[in-house]
């Protein structure tokens, strides 16, 4: 009897091209997915809860895939973290009933981005968070973060990439998206805020769905607000614009963790 | 007026060949003598206190080189930082009486070996430390340990490679070596003892001079002692016999860090 397997995987996503399989480059779907092949013999793509793009870590990112042959939960996330490289480590293995889908089953979705705002980067946390030395305004940055809770269009958050409608097209209710509320850029954001703890600055954030880039750009404006190069007044009127250009930089991918995902 | 030149650099030594400059590889030192050449346009091969492997790291490792040109010390390790890698940091840059040579000078050393101990990894950790189930015997570790301390020679745990006599020549007194101690394969321990913090099983070993690959051959042989594949009473007669057959084998290089040089 073949199952519907969920697993939850960290990744350090600094040596990969993203999650998504791309024909000659090494990626968290495509590596994977060779781990299996190498354990059951069995060819499958691992369906993720999202993709992460190049350079983007998780600590807990969900994939779903289905197997012929039956094998002990235990047995395949045991396996699996022999085969895979130390940079891919599955958490937990199980089975599930046949309707979940990692990415069509997901409810919501927290991130992390993490900022090192001490004098001297070290080596081991540079790969890990945005070195940022500038003087900040926390109190523009907190203003900043609320502006975004609550249901918004993100437009001028999104990836002005051709990848962005694909992937709206790809949330939309008719690929099996059965959430009514991800429809084209609108998103419903239920936290956002920025904390301090020692020299790294967190920004976490929880929603019922990420365009392509969000927390990044989101990220990348709201910098600009805590620099003083645009006030959190103006924020309301960015994400009406919905026009990318209306928004801030994209901040680097070394600093966002896909924490959790929620079903 | 040029000046003789003590710089203090961290690296994560994961993705470079090591310390020392070698033809067609990334390596710490040839990065180094890069950035160097970028800010002052002075062609120098900055001399580190020792060499590191390919995949070890440093905490605090000292290199010394002459500049012809005049500069702040701040300028040159702020243009540094901003010329290098995020993956070599300089902690500090400052200007020394002639005689000074990071290695020649260098009075003695902290290495440090981590062990993950953990039921899994973390991504973020295996770059930085050794992941290792077997159950160890730490009564077994701490006793081998002191094995080590006082005067002995390591021959049993210097590598068995050509490099090594290369080392042990440089190191010696007609080299510049004042240290009369250092000759061929006699060296002096310190401090030798392991700890349990936390998941991290960690080595920390302080002494005034180490063979190549000696600190990962003592944490080979004393993992071994730990699983009881030999009694730490057996490492007497292993140091005694001199020949690097005898000992256990070598510690991966992604545990290890040089912590401190002491002048």
């Amino acid at each position: 009897m073949g199952a519907n397997w969920k697993i939850t995987l960290s990744y350090d996503g600094a040596d990969y091209h993203g999650w998504q399989v791309q024909p000659g480059l090494v990626t968290i779907q495509g590596t994977l997915a060779q781990g299996i092949e190498r354990i059951t013999g069995e060819t499958v793509l691992p369906q993720g809860s999202g993709r992460t793009d190049a350079g983007v870590h998780a600590l807990a990112q969900v994939a779903s895939f289905s197997l012929a042959a039956p094998i002990p939960p235990e047995n395949l996330q045991r396996a699996l973290n022999r085969t895979l490289p130390s940079a891919i480590r599955i958490l937990s293995a199980e089975t599930v009933p046949p309707e979940f889908h990692a990415r069509h089953s997901a409810r919501s979705k927290w991130y992390e981005y993490r900022i090192f705002r001490g004098e001297l980067c070290p080596p081991w946390t540079a790969r890990y968070a945005y070195a940022l030395h500038w003087p900040l305004h926390m109190d523009a940055l907190h203003a900043a973060a609320e502006v975004f809770l609550g249901e918004h269009d993100f437009s001028s958050f999104a990836a002005g990439d051709p990848d962005a409608s694909e992937r709206a097209a790809q949330e939309s209710p008719e690929n099996g998206n059965v959430n009514p509320v991800r429809e084209g850029n609108v998103r419903e954001i239920y936290a956002s805020s920025w904390s301090l703890h020692g020299d790294m600055l967190l920004y976490r954030v929880h929603g019922n769905g990420f365009l392509h880039h969000m927390v990044r750009n989101l990220v990348g404006t709201m910098l600009d607000a805590g620099r003083g190069q645009l006030r959190p007044g103006d924020l309301p009127g960015i994400l009406a614009a919905r026009d990318r250009s209306a928004a801030g930089p994209t901040a680097p991918a070394r600093g966002l963790f896909l924490m959790r995902v929620i079903y």
